[in-house]
């Protein structure tokens, strides 16, 4: 159980004493823990709970105006959390980089312009430092409301739209997708179709182009459809391309999920992958590795990508101007291509 | 389509105008929704979406000392709030009714000790105004830390170890399982094994006491084991039934996810579901109608628990002691039992 508080409101000093260190390593771990010995904390975090002791962020925010948390934004419908994988991945690399500062990861998601008004306003109020964007859609003017309201800010990808103005963590787009181009052709492929993403993501976009690029004298408008990441429209995608004819030997879609759903409409026509169409993902979510048969893809280095978006979101609050990172993203071979 | 706002930022008198409604009803709906009924709400509801109407939080927090949210505190590692489906069921319900109140979900994730005591300092600092507290574990000290903080807080179930002292909303779980037990032994099932969850969850201990008074003296000790919720546990749990012996010819699992493992694990000993043994689950999370075979199970209702629990919380953060409420589950026969 716990121990009752004294009647007086305990103090740092108090929890100094009580833990046997400094004052000052006492603030030091209030104030995110750095610099301060596994032991050290274990012990003022032990003094602070017997002394009842909380940390007056009210008084923290007044004198460094922070909250010791950054919010992690999807700006999707809430059941794009639980349906695409790669936010998941995302959002438990960033909840650990966090949890080892300790800060606290705060999720918002503002699918509707009335959830996206409600953040905006909750952001604003500094209930967080800054915010992880994941997932904005150029299209979205909302991006531009919070970088507008001098909100920092780091996007997952190149912000579409205000390019050079947020800075961004993600992979090379078009050099990924030329590198899964380049190998589907190094197996003897030549009609390759591609099931692109929304023209207004990066992934949807620069890896069009770089399949494109890659593909170069082969390139055929007619072999290219779009989807918008999820199974279902990679299943649509796929069928619309078959029902254009039948001689295409490889597929590239831009993400596992519509990999996933263009396999499905394969097998639909009675057409075997790899044997007769061979089919490649991107991202390497997780799905790629269980699904039947396991998926050909680009690995995405989600671990990373979310420890450098925490890393640097914490520099720009600290006043960096910040920069774009582009991390590779690397070939993984499995059965499906 | 949405009707365009006016150039003049729309204010509570032009929604209750479009509304036909009283100014008083209006903040009635934004500011909770009690006392309103049903159809004022649905009026006042459609005018903020036609007029283009948003709260004006800071002159709301300035007045109230309110942020104008309410976190949903997961108290579980990251990867399940993706592996149980019913976090994503319950998040999706909390973040539509926050959402039509003009309110911000704040989504908080906190499995370690240390991510529960940065989260502690965050609710404590003011930047929600009250805890959506979802599976809290009863041997977890931290749901009686936020308490004795004075937190608002409002749990999914009854809180074991804090029973009275913290308003709850849930389903009556052991009538639930009463009913399953009954409608197996409809069915003429006589050994029947159950799949309990942990001991220290309203779901693991209070549906195995309702299988248990059911059963009366067919109870059989020899037919329990312990899960925890996932498929994994579930499919383990089954293999040290059927290793104990085979005379059982229906098990009911305390969660949708441990009878699919269940189910799995019978086709791996070559029985056949629901021939050889009738498997049903405990939720409806969605699995269960997509499962192969379906799976029968005890619906819980998701969306009300998450309304009732929204309501409930706003009630206690405008100072109501708050209660324990208990919603109906229902049967749902599908082709598992």
């Amino acid at each position: 159980m716990e121990q009752t508080p004294p009647a007086r409101k305990p103090t740092i000093r108090d929890v100094a004493a009580v833990a046997g260190v400094s004052r000052g390593t006492v603030s030091r771990v209030i104030n995110g823990g750095h610099w301060v010995s596994p032991d050290a904390r274990a012990a003022v975090e032990d003094a602070i709970r017997r002394t009842g002791y909380t940390a007056n962020h009210h008084a923290r925010s007044l004198a460094t105006g922070r909250s010791g948390s950054l919010a992690f934004l999807l700006t999707e419908e809430h059941h794009l959390l639980f349906e695409d994988p790669t936010f998941g991945l995302l959002l438990r690399g960033a909840a650990e980089s966090l949890s080892k500062r300790s800060m606290t990861l705060v999720l918002l998601v503002a699918g509707t312009d009335a959830e996206k008004a409600n953040v905006l306003e909750y952001v604003r109020a500094g209930h967080v430092d800054g915010v992880l964007l994941v997932s904005s859609h150029a299209s979205d003017p909302f991006l531009g409301r919070m970088h507008e309201a001098g909100i920092p800010i780091v996007s997952t990808g190149v912000p579409l739209g205000l390019e050079g103005l947020v800075p961004s963590v993600g992979i090379d787009e078009a050099r990924a997708a030329r590198e899964m181009t380049a190998y589907l052709r190094s197996r003897g492929h030549r009609r390759i179709a591609h099931i692109a993403g929304p023209d207004d993501t990066p992934g949807g976009r620069f890896r069009l182009a770089g399949f494109r690029e890659e593909m170069g004298g082969g390139y055929d408008a007619e072999l290219v459809e779009r989807g918008d990441y999820s199974r279902e429209s990679g299943s649509r995608a796929m069928a619309r391309l078959l029902a254009r004819g039948r001689d295409i030997d490889a597929v590239f879609a831009a993400s596992d999920g519509m990999a996933a759903g263009a396999v499905a409409a394969l097998r639909r026509e009675g057409l075997r992958v790899p044997d007769d169409i061979a089919v490649a993902g991107f991202d390497d979510s997780g799905l790629a590795e269980t699904h039947d048969p396991p998926l050909t893809t680009m690995r995405q280095p989600w671990a990373r990508i979310s420890e450098e978006m925490v890393a640097l979101l914490l520099d720009v609050v600290a006043g960096s101007p910040g920069r774009d990172l582009m991390l590779p993203a690397s070939l993984v071979v499995r059965e499906s291509a």
